[in-house]
C-alpha cells in the first residue's frame, strides 16, 4: 500500500452544483490554475457532457493545466463518455470518472433499473472508458447506503474490466467514521480483485463529518484518494475541505503516516479566489481558512500563545499562506514593489500586460486611499481578472444622492458595445436606484438572487467588494466589483455579472 | 448509563472568546433566553471572575433564565468560585466549572507550577467548591495532551472531592475520533471512581473534527454531556457546533441510541440570532444552518429530489427551523399576522411594547417596500430589541450624495443626550462620509474592526442588516443597523455601536 495520499479536488463539479457557485469558463480556469499551483494530484474539471458550456471548460483546463491529471465526470453511458474522452483529448494526464448509482433507492426511484440493468451498464460503460483513457475512475452513487452485497458484485466486475480507481460515495452525509471507515475495509477485504484499484472517499457534511469519514476511510478503510473541495463547496452543507483534510494529514502525521503533494502555502490564496468568485463567504470561525482560525482573544490565551506558541497552536498561519508580515502598500509604492506582493500574495498574472493594468488600478486607488492592504490588492486583482469577460457593457460614471424622507436618486454612465448610455432612476436605497438605472436601460430581466458585500480591510475607508448574483432563463452568474465606494462597487458588480450573462447566452446560441 | 446525551452549550462563555464576538448584559441575555426555548440542559454564561461585566451577565441570566441549569466559569481558586458562587445566587439550578491545565506545556510555560501543585490546587478547589454549590464540572485545561497517568491522579482526587461532571478538553483541537474515543475509554476505565460523575467532551474544530471527536467520545468513550456552541463560534476555528451535534445524534439514532431534549425547530432562530449579534456570518455551505444547507442544485439531484425525497435528504428542513413557507407580509397585513409570524419564526419579544414598537417599524418598512420577508422581519425586530442598550445617541436623519470624480458627501443628524446634533464630512465612499459625520461631532476615537454587510433577502429592494464592531480602550462592541438604504444602516449601526462603548465605559467607571 502507498503511503501517498491523493488529492482528488472537484471545486470545479462538485463545488459548482451549488445552487449559486456556477462559474464561467475564465474562472474555472482561473481556478485551475490555482489548483495546479497547490499541487492537487487530480482536478475533476466538470461534466463535459452535461452542457457545451462545461465541454468547453473540461477543454480549456485540459489544454491549461500540465501538472495535475485532469478528470470529467460522466454517466454511465457511451455519449457522455465519449464527450468526456473528446474533452480531454489534449490533457497531459487525463482520467474518465464514470458513475451510476446503485442504492436501492436510488436505483428504484431515480434511475427506474433493476440492480442486474444496473449491473450491466457499469460493466459496459468502464469497458467503453477504457479503450478510450488508461484511467478510470468508478463512483457507485450514494454506495454507503447500498446493499454491500450488490456493491461488491458492481466492483469487482468493473476492476475486471479496468476501473483503476474506486470511489465510495456518501452521497447524502449520512456516515459516521467508525462505521464509514469499516464500510470501505469490508469491501475492500471481500472482492477478490480489490488490490487492482487504488480506492477513493468522497463525503458530504450534512452532519458536519465530511473531514473524520474520509480520514476513517483512509486510515481503517486503507483508501488513498480523498476527494474534496476548497472552503468545503458543494451542494447543501457541501463536500470535505481540501484545506482541512490536508492540514489534518500534515499536523497528525504521526497517526496518519501518510505523505500529501500539497503546497500549502497557497492555500490561503485559494479559499479567497473560489470565495469571491462564488460569493460563498468564508465564516471566520472556518478551520484552516477563517478569517479568525489563527487569531486568538481572551485575556489566558493570548498570555500562553506569547509565552509558548505550541500552547494553543498545532499549525503554523503561514503554512498555509496567512501572510506573517501584512506590508502596507501606499502611494509611494512602485511597481516592482506591487509585483512582489502579488507574488508573496500567492497571485499569477497571465501576462505582464495584465500586471500593468493590475499597476494602473492600484495607483488610481492610492490615490484615493492612504493605506493599501492585502485584502485591497487581492480585490483589485480578482477585479482585474475578470474584466477578461466578454464586456458588452463597461462603467463610467456614476451620481447619486439620498435624504432621509424622499427617495433615493441614482444615474448610472456606462457603455454598451462601445456607446455611452445613461439610465437614472429611484428606488429603495442608493444601491437600488443605481442598479435600477442600469436595469432601465439594459432591460436584461434578470431575476438577483444575491446581493452580497466582502468587507474587505476593518474600515470603510478600505474597498468594498459586492457580488451581485443575477438568475435569467435558468442561468445563474456572479459578478464582482470593487471600489471605495459601495454604491459604485455594486454599479460595478452588476455590470459584470450582465456581461457574464450576456456572453453565456451568446455562447448557447452559437452552438443551437 | 443514561442513554440522554446532555446539551452544553457555551455560546456565552467559550464563543464569545472569539476575537470580536465579545457581547453586551442584553445581548446575552437575549441569546440565554433563545438557549432556553432550545432546551439546552446546561448553559455556560460566562466566567464571573473574569470582570465586572461577566460577573453581571452570569446574575442577569442566572436570574431570568429557569429551565436550564446556569455554569459560570471558574479558575481553580477560592476567589474565582465565590464570585461564581455569588454570582449564580438567585439561579434555578447552578454550576461551577473550576478549570486548571493539567498538560505538561501547559504547567510548565503557562502556569509556571508542578504537577503535584496543579494536583493539590485542583483538589482543594473542588473541595471549596462543593461546599458552595452541589453542581461541579472539572476541567483539566489541554487534557487531551496531558500525560493519562497525572490525568488519572488528578480526575480520579477530584472526583472524590465532590466533582459531578468531568469534562477532557481537546483545547487545541488536535484529536482524531478514534483516539479521542480511546482516551476517554482509557480514563473511565482506569479510575476507580469514574462511575460516580458524568463524563464530558469539548471539542475544537482546528482539523475539522470537533464533531466526529465530540462524538467518538461519546460512543467509543462514554462521555454522556456535549459541549458545544450555536454556528460553532469559538475561538480559532471554533468549537463544536450544537446544531451539527444535536442533529447526527438525532439523524442516527440507530447508532448513538441516545435522547436529547433539543427542541430543533428553535435552531435556526438561535443561529441568525448569534450571528446577527456577534457580526460573525454563517457561510452558505454550513450544516444544518447555512443557506443552502437544504438546498439543490444539479439537475440530477433536482430531479432525484422531485422524485423521493430521501434521495438526498436525511434531514427535514422545517425540523430545524426553517420555515417552510415564506409567507410574504405586506402594507395591508395587521397587527396578528405580524404577531403570528413572528411567532411561527421563534422570535419571543418580552412585552407586548415591544411588539407593538416592532410593529410600528414594520408599518413604516411596508410603506417603503412592498413585500415584506421573514428575513425583513428578524432584522427589524434584531434592530428593535437593541434599542433596549442605553441609548446616548439616537439617528434622525441623513442626507449624502456621491459623484464620480468628487468626494463623497454626507450630513447625519442625530440626537445626542435628548439634544439633536448635526455633524458633516466627506469620505472615500458615501457610507464612509456618513460614519465620519457622526465622529466628527461624537469624537469617541474608536477604531473600526469589522464592517460588514449581511444582504437579507436576495435583491437590493429588501433591507440592508449592517454590522459595524468597534474597539476602544481594549472595549471591543458590535452595532447592528437595518434599513433599505444600506448608507442608512451603516449610520444607525455605528450610532448603535457607540450607545454600547458609552454604556460599558459607564459600567465600568461606577465600579471602579
Amino acid at each position: 500500500m502507498s503511503d501517498q495520499l491523493i488529492i482528488f479536488d472537484t471545486t470545479l463539479r462538485d463545488g459548482e452544483q451549488s445552487p449559486g457557485a456556477s462559474m464561467t469558463r475564465d474562472e474555472k480556469l482561473r481556478i485551475a490554475r490555482q489548483l495546479e499551483r497547490l499541487k492537487v494530484d487530480v482536478i475533476e474539471a466538470g461534466f463535459a457532457a452535461s452542457s457545451n458550456g462545461d465541454f468547453e471548460c473540461v477543454q480549456a483546463i485540459a489544454r491549461a493545466v500540465r501538472e495535475s491529471t485532469i478528470c470529467s465526470l460522466s454517466r454511465a453511458n457511451d455519449r457522455d463518455i465519449s464527450r468526456s474522452a473528446e474533452a480531454l483529448k489534449d490533457a497531459a494526464r487525463a482520467r474518465i470518472h464514470v458513475f451510476i448509482a446503485t442504492s436501492a433507492l436510488h436505483m428504484e426511484k431515480k434511475l427506474r433499473m433493476t440492480p442486474d440493468q444496473v449491473f450491466e451498464q457499469a460493466r459496459q460503460s468502464v469497458r467503453f472508458a477504457r479503450n478510450l483513457v488508461g484511467d478510470i475512475e468508478f463512483s457507485p452513487e450514494d454506495g454507503y447506503r447500498s446493499d454491500p452485497d450488490f456493491l461488491c458484485r458492481v466492483i469487482e466486475e468493473v476492476i475486471k474490466e479496468g476501473a483503476t480507481t474506486i470511489n465510495v460515495p456518501d452521497t447524502v452525509g449520512y456516515a459516521i467514521p467508525e462505521l464509514y471507515g469499516n464500510f470501505i475495509l469490508d469491501l475492500r477485504q471481500r472482492i477478490p480483485n480489490s488490490d487492482k484499484a487504488i480506492w477513493s472517499v468522497h463525503c458530504h457534511n450534512d452532519l458536519g463529518m465530511a473531514v473524520a469519514n474520509s480520514l476513517a476511510g483512509v486510515k481503517i478503510g486503507g483508501a488513498r484518494q480523498v476527494e474534496c473541495t476548497i472552503n468545503g463547496l458543494g451542494e447543501r452543507a457541501g463536500n470535505c475541505s481540501l484545506e482541512e483534510i490536508v492540514m489534518a494529514v500534515k499536523t497528525r502525521r504521526d497517526y496518519f503516516g501518510l505523505d500529501v503533494n500539497i503546497a500549502t502555502e497557497h492555500i490561503v490564496p485559494a479559499s479567497r479566489m473560489v470565495s469571491q468568485t462564488t460569493g460563498f463567504v468564508v465564516q471566520p470561525n472556518k478551520a484552516v481558512v477563517g478569517a479568525n482560525a489563527f487569531a486568538h482573544a481572551s485575556g489566558i490565551h493570548q498570555d500562553g500563545v506569547l509565552k509558548a506558541r505550541d500552547t494553543y497552536e498545532i499549525m503554523r498561519a503561514e503554512d498555509v499562506g496567512w501572510s506573517a508580515n501584512k506590508i502596507v502598500l501606499g502611494k509611494l509604492s512602485g511597481r516592482n514593489a506591487f509585483k512582489q506582493r502579488l507574488q508573496d500574495l500567492g497571485v499569477q498574472l497571465e501576462s505582464e500586460t495584465d500586471i500593468n493594468a493590475a499597476f494602473l488600478r492600484f495607483k488610481d486607488l492610492a490615490d484615493r486611499k492612504s493605506d493599501i492592504f492585502d485584502e485591497d490588492i487581492l480585490a483589485l486583482v480578482s477585479e482585474e481578472s475578470v474584466a477578461h469577460e466578454q464586456e458588452q457593457y463597461a462603467f463610467v460614471s456614476l451620481k447619486q444622492h439620498s435624504e432621509t424622507g424622499e427617495r433615493p436618486q441614482a444615474e448610472v454612465v456606462f457603455t454598451s458595445q462601445g456607446q455611452e448610455v445613461r439610465g437614472t432612476s429611484d428606488g429603495n436605497g442608493p444601491v437600488d436606484a443605481s442598479l435600477k438605472a442600469i436595469e432601465s436601460h439594459v432591460k436584461s430581466g434578470a431575476e438577483m438572487v444575491l446581493y452580497s458585500v466582502n468587507a474587505i480591510s476593518g474600515s470603510t475607508e478600505s474597498q468594498g467588494e459586492v457580488t451581485v448574483r443575477l438568475q435569467n432563463s435558468g442561468r445563474v452568474v456572479n459578478g464582482v466589483g470593487a471600489d471605495p465606494d459601495i454604491v459604485v462597487a455594486s454599479a460595478k458588480a452588476y455590470l459584470s455579472a450582465l456581461n457574464k450573462l450576456h456572453s453565456k447566452a451568446e455562447r448557447v446560441a452559437a452552438q443551437g
